[in-house]
């Protein structure tokens, strides 16, 4: 369906993510119309070409016409938006979303869906650090993972639909995890590290410190500057995926602490060649 | 006295950090020597002009005449070297280091010295993901951090000439703490983020991790590509101070292992607007 670009695409939510997605399409030629809450990002989009229509409203014309919904919205609102307004939404149009967890919306949003409506859940990752529609660009998906989540409810075409859109938007890596599959691998390699990243920055406030602050710490702490509302939501929506990725680390911690307890040189040196060996496999390539 | 440039530096241990000192040094009109395990390291630094002379053996001569010898080795081989050869150093010489850490170290070296030899400990905070005198270059401490660690042992003569040869190699913050002050600082600052760092890149061995890993990923885990050697000695040089920020960081990591358990959103926020708030300090001036 994705390629007719006769069909009607509707951001709801338009900011960083919501925007650079219809700068993106809006070149391909699609019909692009955003829902959103300050009238300021509809009256910058519309400025800027990369809506046709826009309201700060439901509007009833608008939402029933779209073919495809991508939702860029908090988990929470998300769903409540889904559960009050879901009679609105065009009969069998594709609904999609640029949410940061997935078993705990995906599973919810298709079992209080409509039959004649299909969600199909993706994760776009990408990010800057800084936020709303102004920062939106049309090449911030070079070099990113966009992962599709599907389930026994989809359909082939919903999922090949949602495939074309992420390759549409420029992603790098565009493929399928289950649910489970993506909240384990986001759990690891998105959420502990930011779990990891605000302990160091909070668990020692010695005064001074930043006199002697290098690189390692710095790039440690980077991402220590954090989104609260929204991270603390995405910690919870993912807490057991998260909370099992803690105790690994935890446990491995503390392996490392018992031997340095114990002045295992060998058993140190060991853990720090294989960190050197599968470091490397994670270079840039 | 180092800044009377007819006195004579020798650099025992002509690797980065050494090859970069003799580099700047020279340049200034010192008479630099080294002495060093390789003979491949001499040959270069002599083509290159950064050394007047050197040798691979204990050369009595060249000890002998160095008013200045600053030791650039691992700690176990500079203790050993104190231990076996400090009657060959000119009576009035001082010596230094760039060890990178200090309580374990200092009061050693100075409880075994000679009386007319003064030991003056500094830690010149700066590296890269390489060594060898061939990676060393003359502006590697321009931003860095150079911190002299003086005793009661210590003459403020001895501490000048220390603090005035970390601000002629070009360091941008010259500075004194205690032993004890600084290997908390640098148990906290560079040795726990690399325990955090190793720890990460170990604790899931889970496959093709990499294809999904972004930005907060690689910043965290660069510095697990880590030297074993170097590293596991350095840890057990400061066991204490290092297992005391690892507990630190244990205790805050468990702290939000429950808050994440008991859906605590507002502890939560807590933390990372702290987190925020408190990483901002580091931000680079």
């Amino acid at each position: 369906m994705i390629v007719d670009v006769s069909k009607k695409i509707l951001i709801v939510g338009l900011g960083l993510l919501g925007g650079s997605y219809a700068r993106v399409l809006k070149r391909f030629g699609f019909h692009i119309s955003a829902i959103t809450k300050e009238q300021s990002s509809i009256d910058y989009a519309l400025n800027e070409g990369i809506i046709d229509e826009g309201s700060t409203q439901l509007d009833e014309r608008i939402i029933g016409e779209s073919d495809l919904v991508v939702f860029a919205l908090y988990p929470h609102v998300f769903v409540e938006w889904i559960r009050e307004n879901q009679n609105l939404l065009k009969s069998g149009a594709i609904i999609t979303d640029v949410t940061g967890v997935k078993k705990s919306i995906v599973y919810k949003i298709q079992d209080m869906l409509r039959d004649d409506v299909e969600f199909i859940a993706a994760h776009p990752m990408a990010g800057r650090e800084c936020s709303g529609v102004e920062n939106s660009t049309d090449n911030m998906f070079a070099g990113a993972n966009y992962i599709v989540t599907p389930t026994d409810k989809n359909t082939q075409q919903a999922i090949n639909t949602c495939l074309e859109l992420g390759r549409l938007l420029g992603f790098s890596n565009v493929t399928t995890l289950s649910p489970e599959e993506h909240d384990e691998m986001i759990g690891f390699l998105s959420q502990l590290t930011h779990c990891i990243a605000i302990t160091l920055m909070t668990c020692n406030d010695k005064e001074n410190m930043e006199k002697f602050t290098g690189d390692s710490f710095r790039d440690l702490t980077r991402i220590a500057r954090i989104n609260d509302l929204m991270w603390s939501e995405l910690f919870v929506a993912n807490k057991d995926a998260l909370l099992n990725q803690m105790d690994m680390f935890i446990n491995k911690f503390n392996e490392l602490k018992s031997m340095l307890e114990t002045e295992d040189i060998d058993g140190m040196r060991n853990m720090m060649r294989h960190s050197t060996q599968r470091r490397a496999l994670f270079d840039k390539k």
